[in-house]
């Protein structure tokens, strides 16, 4: 039984070549979202972020610990892409610590993300973090020969309901090609790269992206959100205020929260660490919308960084970052809460139904079935 | 023109006498809400609670710093009542810090309440404080030749849309009032105590208050919220997912987000101050459901006791104080996103139409409206 | 028995007439330490900051609640002085929490500190920090008319030990002038504002202040220090790394940690909001040299500020802070660590032995004995 | 050139064979400590705990990446020992959170230690956190067909001034080791498990611990420390009060503060989670004491957790765990302190010269020297 590694490359070009036809995202099914997003609705919105995915599906039935079945992969966030070093202003936030996300002390002393953010399963932690320091080693950031730390982030949710999670199936190779082929553009969701065997309000989860786009006069910032998702009890799914849990409760997958959800939040707003945390911190309001009550058994964890200010990690002088004001805020913490909300159901409706290990089997979201919902409520496209 | 004091008494007394008939609360109006209540929907389900009220409203027209209109007051939340010294466990936790509450700091070191929560308007949270004190020293509590501190807990909202902030209306002997006129049973919502002149979602706002019962399969415990809301944009609010801010958009107060809101949780759950604070986290997604993006103007600050585990407090021995286990709290987590979602409505549903200082007026929100809204978008009574 | 109300003009007239001749501080009598202080050893070393003292000392021998004997006051310290209101980036840290500091829940949410830092006795928090919003709205900043909160920053020990603590004693005129004769210059130190009636590793304690200047090839930065110190066991104090606590053990106040310590730290260096932070939580190390194990009576609680980058608080408007580089930070952090060091000597030196209620005395810190210890550990001078 | 493994058995072996005759301790010679410690003046003196060292020393002179020099190891605390797996209740602390210390927000959120505390080189925190993970999967805990999260806690320092960092020397097979040969008894200091290649105060470093017992009336409880110290500027270094790094300057490693300090505390007192985090954060108090100003480049990561209350972690009900009063912690915080401060000096003393990568030679503390300057200062037995 060979494991078949779906790299981003082969994903970004199913979704370039075919995305828009046949993968609707949740508004083209008429869920209503406020805002405006930006061209791809996507975290890469944001000049320069670049995202990778590598999907590791393979083998079917029963569980055999360390050959499968396997369903689970490595997303890479990138904040100023595969070329560059130059480390963004960052701060993050965690609703319910049920969960990891390495390297956060540094970026909570330090002000800074240094490199990626990384996503995985709850097992592949650890592989994910040295491949990503060794990554940089091979790289040659920075020279071999200088004094130099390295404190990736890499952060995780649960796939042992459809995973051989015991067995360690992410290597290092997995975790270079999800970084050598992170691509700006189009951003595949559903059952991709981390998100690849995660569970989400007891439907198909995994990772999902969105954008909005502030007013020009308002600044004409971007706020984009990528999300891994694997929480929720079913009956508390809103979508768009409508009780969509309620009225599609069949075939839960466990019956409780079992899961977590990992955030990551994107801005061209030129905001220091401190603001860049009350960013993060908003993302549980986007969560609350769409149910969430943040179980003890979830992991929520969010990170945000800003792409403005490059240059503003020179280690030799002083710099002059540029900073919005506490009272220019507003906006971006309605577009952080809204892109969180609808990047959680794009999650919902790009994920396929999956079969894993002890053919455990997670039903997608029917689409048919949330139109109607949407519908009873009188909230298709409105 | 003189000052009227309505203190707690009277205004139970009119709740008391009256209330059931003439004042429909959210869910009477039949906004669905999920989870099941306590008798009272209050905060005073938790047996033990008590609150008391003191509300001044006096004076028309012009502004005159100094002498009014006043439209302001003060709350106090008493966990084991207005006889009993006994601390209580508890934790904090702030989504946006534009505000104050004192005495967080030792909260957070103890693990321990060891007063009351007192809420009232920004400019008067010193004197509310020293008058807790002054209070406790009156009381014989400890005694005065003993080596104690004195660290209360007062937390505030701005009122000065409606109120002469500036005045500094509020008086120890209001403090006093509140504090003695303290009671168990219904709680009066709306225009009284520290939300007198409070504005939500642009909305007339104020105290609201509810309860959630946990099955006796999962302990049986009562979860109850009280908060004093004065925060929001019109457009954001959610009522039961519909967009009745959208939907109600005359008359805004203000124009954007300016306010603050604190929220007391209160249960009789036999948690650690590890885990009241993961309580109070879970405020922020009961505000969520209801269109929140916590603006930066906003203070969103909440705390969380619980009046289980009496005695615990004791300075001379090791005590064994009951703990549920995380896992089985997830029950709790969504008793207490649900009351704060229902004690948010209930006080918009609960506050008149007030006008204050420069003429300043804020509607009430209208019950019709918010029916018609609901029926509009199949969630009246669903 | 009459009130005395001794302003910081009084006393910095003294300080200025006579101070260097009567009044040795901690390194005029042979303590060493590491590093190099600006001109004043204080923290009016760092350009702006203004400090102002009201000192309440009036009655003697037996404790008349309301009455006295009365050993109280206020401090203030202003960072840009009396005349700007421009906020200052500030950071904050508590290592035991035992204690109050209101204002700091929108410290670390917004990164600015807007006021001064006021320093009082326990139960006088909220008159001070009620006139603190009084004294601006005097000053007619911001206009009455205009949207504006009010969230002073105001801290406490106990001194209840020596003052009538339970009488309430300072009222909001004493505040006004603490603020109003804020001055540049020598600072007072010992037995003057709100160390008045502090007890300090169980000699009289108070008021202490220092600064260090850092090499111009580092920055040339200044950091000083204000702490009003009122913690610590007699057995647990050294000087310099010299056991003097257990070398003079006689007459202990109580015999136990019963105080609180609160430690203000400025600096023009050009530093963000979370390296503030970082900055304020360098004092536990300094007041580790001197022996403190922050016992659980103690509120241990620091703030720290930064008078570079005026006109950053500009809410209309993006700004360019100036921005220290993290890996030049160490200089700053030395050198803060030094600063509060030495600054709870020169506290523990300047203060002068006190009776006060229920005959209570505590003595100063005898000179010539601790010469003597530092003679005998070979750390005279040296 | 082969590697060398010397793994737990044998150095405890050696230690426990030769130890006392040939290699003193601190206080061995004539260092004064305050408190009195345990039986081993070792953290294993709690009851319970476990310590294991897998030490990795191979090759010598130029580096060759994958190859060596290798100065490098694990060392794992198990709180409960091998064979338990019942949680403890933790806390945690960062003074300077350049490091690494995962699991720690799980820990924060539940209060409990599920694990045993891991300590390597930064570039070794992965596979040593995925290979925790795998040998309880090994051992079957819990069966491999339930759910359950894994977040172990792993910290480390940085090694790459003597070892080849970027080579990743550290495999599966000695994280097993130093789990299965961890042990009750005598701890080995110095160059061992993950302080193998560390470097303080410009000495070298490594491994060290320590112990107070605290008095029967008081509660007899023991705290024990064990701590990994890689950081510090040599002029900084004091020893009990006398400045030993001033008084020896020749040969420092690097001319500045470069690296981190991990702590780990265990105590048999009866502390809930929150107070364990009070615990947790007096290790600063120590670490200044012996001169730290906690570098930017040092990541000071602390982690106090309680044996106390087997059976708190029980899923399926309540629990009365047991609870000291807060007004009873102050011996606990006393011990805390000065165990932190002798085990950084054991870690010095115990610490041999080490020549690793490009011949960097770090040298020991010399014993003789050390012992003059206590004798120049008149601390030499005193």
């Amino acid at each position: 039984m060979g494991r078949t590694v779906f790299t981003a490359i082969a994903l970004l070009w199913s979704v370039s070549f075919c995305g828009a036809q046949t993968a609707p995202r949740a508004r083209d099914l008429g869920v209503p979202f406020e805002g405006t997003p930006g061209p791809l609705n996507a975290i890469t919105d944001v000049k320069g972020v670049e995202v990778g995915h590598t999907t590791l599906i393979s083998g079917e039935g029963e569980l055999k610990v360390g050959v499968g079945p396997v369903r689970t992969g490595v997303t890479a966030v990138l904040p100023r892409g595969r070329e560059s070093s130059d480390p963004v202003f960052a701060g993050w936030f965690t609703e319910n610590g049920n969960g990891e996300m390495t390297g956060t002390t540094w970026v909570e002393e330090s002000g800074f993300l240094e490199g990626p953010v990384m996503i995985t399963n709850t097992h592949s932690v650890g592989v994910v973090r040295d491949a990503v320091i060794a990554w940089r080693v091979k790289k040659g950031q920075p020279k071999d020969s200088e004094y130099w730390w390295s404190l990736p982030v890499v952060a995780e949710t649960w796939d042992g309901w459809l995973n051989d999670v015991n067995g360690f199936h992410v290597h290092p190779e997995h975790v270079f090609a999800a970084l050598d082929n992170a691509r700006p553009g189009p951003v595949a969701e559903g059952n991709v790269g981390g998100g690849t065997g995660m569970v989400c309000y007891e439907f198909k989860g995994g990772i999902g992206t969105a954008s909005r786009k502030i007013p020009e006069r308002k600044g004409g910032y971007t706020v984009g959100v990528l999300l891994q998702c694997n929480h929720g009890s079913r009956h508390e799914l809103r979508v768009a205020g409508a009780p969509v849990g309620r009225e599609i409760p069949e075939q839960p997958a466990y019956g409780r929260d079992n899961g977590s959800i990992i955030v990551v939040v994107a801005t061209d707003a030129p905001l220091l660490p401190h603001q860049m945390k009350r960013i993060a911190r908003r993302a549980t309001l986007g969560l609350g919308r769409n149910g969430s009550t943040a179980g003890n058994g979830s992991g929520d964890i969010f990170i945000a960084f800003s792409t403005a200010n490059p240059g503003a990690f020179d280690a030799k002088k002083t710099t002059r970052p540029e900073m919005m004001s506490n009272d220019q805020l507003d906006p971006l913490f309605e577009a952080t809460v809204q892109a969180v909300e609808e990047a959680e159901i794009n999650a919902l409706v790009a994920a396929k139904t999956m079969v894993g290990i002890r053919n455990h089997r997670v039903i997608a979201l029917p689409h048919d079935r949330l139109r109607a919902v949407l519908e009873k409520y009188r909230r298709l496209g409105n």
